[in-house]
């Protein structure tokens, strides 16, 4: 089996750019355009109020293992961050489902920028992707969660 | 930009095969091992308690866009389900983690089976990741919640 991945389709996002993009989703709309071949996939997903975009960050830059953040002065490891320049540069976003036609979907919070292309879609589960609880470690200090209230 | 991935380290299961691992996560309790190179991304990591584990479901066969699951006796599209047999064999889960000693972090919930490679990992941050009030579309009439409560 090959460690390669297949783009399913592209997001068409109000960021052209990655300096337009907000850190983490805000609440613009964007369209998820699925290739027609596998518009048969998209069977039943209006149903879902919410959904996982899995996404590959096209424009990722070489990561590095410490990171800066804009949350906070000191760096963090990669791996305690949401860095967008990873060495797998994928992400998965939840974002809620506006409306479905054919083989678009019109989508809200989603932060990729304009021709992201897409690897996948799952619907989200609450009961087991909703940890309202967790802690948020060197964040819980940081202004960072002021910034993306509705 | 290259459009494959790379396997940054193992998770070592208590599920030996695909018929041993549940259909979403339990609370059984598994092994990350990050590759030595990639340890100093973990840095501060100890300070979240769930984290989104993105792993390679390598055991994922020839995917369908019709999908038959264990929930239902009618077929859903591939994207309204949560089906290992993608078209990108990526999964991402949110675990909660126990202990991280250097490179090995062990973690609750993970339904991956022994020997799966892992992608990435990223903080989960509630304000951003837990949609609580989440539609679940067809799988709302199925018995689907039960079987997974604590």
């Amino acid at each position: 089996m090959g460690k390669n991945v297949i783009f399913i389709g592209i997001i068409h996002s109000p960021y052209k750019t990655r300096a337009d993009a907000p850190s983490q989703g805000k609440n613009e709309i964007s369209e998820i355009e699925i290739s027609k071949e596998f518009e048969k996939g998209l069977k039943d997903i209006e149903g879902f109020s919410h959904l996982h975009i899995f996404y590959w960050l096209h424009e990722s830059k070489d990561f590095t293992l410490s990171v800066n953040t804009p949350w906070d002065d000191k760096p963090h490891g990669l791996f305690a961050t949401r860095s967008p320049n990873r060495i797998n540069p994928i992400a998965c976003a939840v974002v809620e489902l506006i409306q479905r036609k054919e083989n678009r979907l019109t989508v809200k919070g989603l932060d990729a920028i304009e021709g992201t292309p897409v690897l996948d879609i799952k619907p989200y589960i609450p009961r087991i992707d909703a940890k309202s609880e967790a802690r948020i470690g060197w964040l819980s200090e940081k202004n960072f969660l002021d910034e993306r209230q509705h």
